[in-house]
């Protein structure tokens, strides 16, 4: 189905990409680049792809299909970096966690021939790394796909091939709805959880309570232990809906507060909404599962 | 070890604290008392209980260790209703989640020649209900213990052995300085779960971002899935101190908002603090399972 994949960046993400296509024989050719130390070779020992370059250009070069599989960080460099290489035959996507700024840059960087088209998988692992790659990792799974009103359709066309191969089912969102809402599911769950720690641990008694510490405190504060560069970015370049969604959290932890200082019974109900909405959300999660 | 224990409450903890006594033969008569239905008879088929009472202060008489193994917001009525038929030699303790306003009730209601003892078990499971006891629940857990300067201590040392045959450690604190510890690591991160099922699902895009909630929103809101009455009842009895670190958190929060609408880099320390700070926690948890 395709000649020739590049993917730009082999973690988990673009491990992951490789070898499901290559299981999947979709690609006559998978190519990768990867600057950090023996990341491509770990990449084709494990067969997510079979020939890695130490010049970009190299890996760009001949492709139809170029994967970006890298934190939203990286994202703008590789663009100014790849728009020479590119010929219109190459489409380009790419997995960052942000989708607005991406398309900016893409608009801004790449010649008016190359076809871009945003995309995010809704997957992950605790781990990260080429070494976790599992070609099973988007089954299921939903990929947002962002394209504009300036986006080929065959661009597009091309990379929903890629997402049925992966097993995942395409969801298209613009760019900015896209981000509010993971800004909403995603960011703010990882600010809360890092001001969860920062609030607890920086606390006189932390010593002491650190031993009273327990499953609750675990759950709540897992997601702070994210890499925080990569977080950074995501910030940097989803600040608009973030700052919108801390507010109406900081709000609704005000009237958490004014409740639990009057001593007033009915905050129950506000406890009881959380929870019936956490309920039916995890239902409807099993439902998906299943 | 002892002749006769009541269990007021057969819940998971009131039901795992009787198969842990009776596993060890450690008391002659092993007796029990909840209102809810059927509950004293799945505690009796499971050998948490031998016997079960439908009045209270039936099971209470003759007894020389009675354990309150009900949520914080039912002690109050018990120790009214225990109070009269309370000898000299009852040792009464308690497991509720927070400790001084069940010390200043017990000083209230209960007869000058009672001995009471505070305590919290830190142990738990995401199932609640006798059916899920476990003798092993409170195995190398923390028990905290908070004696005042009028607790007898051979009162004390009845409910340690409690605690050793359970495998336990006990951990002795003031109630005030115990409740302080649970705020912050136990209250707090159910409220700040709270606050961000609700900021998320009552959002007009919920339906949508619903979709794109994964692991990350998973963890952070599990807490909210707890029992209202029980958090409400926990919230009015630790007020001052969950105020507190409401605060505390609110102001974390306020940080990393202008660091985010600021586009200000620097937001990757705050964040690498925190990373820190709970993979150091993650670490000294291993530690004490190995």
């Amino acid at each position: 189905m395709f000649q020739r994949v590049a993917i730009i960046g082999l973690g988990l993400i673009g491990g992951s990409i490789g070898l499901a296509l290559q299981r999947a024989n979709a690609a006559k050719r998978i190519v990768g680049y990867d600057p950090g130390e023996g990341v491509t070779d770990s990449a084709r020992k494990i067969g997510a792809i079979v020939q890695s370059y130490t010049a970009l250009s190299d890996a760009i070069h001949g492709s139809d299909l170029v994967i970006l599989a890298t934190p939203v960080g990286a994202i703008r460099a590789l663009l100014q970096e790849i728009a020479p290489a590119l010929s219109p035959e190459t489409v380009v996507t790419d997995v960052a966690s942000t989708k607005a700024q991406v398309i900016i840059w893409a608009e801004e960087f790449l010649p008016a021939h190359a076809a871009f088209v945003g995309g995010h998988p809704m997957a992950g692992k605790e781990v990260s790394g080429v070494a976790a790659a599992d070609p099973d990792l988007f089954r299921h799974r939903i990929y947002c796909l962002t394209p504009t009103p300036r986006t080929r359709p065959d661009a597009v066309s091309k990379v929903c091939t890629l997402i049925e191969i992966l097993g995942a089912r395409v969801r298209f969102l613009e760019a900015a709805e896209h981000d509010g809402q993971v800004a909403a599911v995603s960011h703010l769950p990882f600010l809360a959880s890092v001001a969860l720690v920062n609030t607890v641990t920086q606390d006189s008694a932390w010593s002491d309570a650190a031993l009273l510490a327990s499953s609750g405190f675990r759950d709540a504060s897992r997601l702070a232990a994210g890499n925080p560069e990569m977080y950074r970015d995501i910030c940097l370049t989803n600040s608009s809906s973030i700052v919108r969604r801390l507010d109406d959290y900081i709000a609704q932890l005000q009237t958490l507060r004014e409740s639990v200082a009057a001593h007033d019974r009915d905050m129950a109900t506000l406890f009881a909404d959380a929870r019936h909405a956490r309920l039916q959300w995890q239902a409807s999660q099993q439902e998906e599962d299943s």
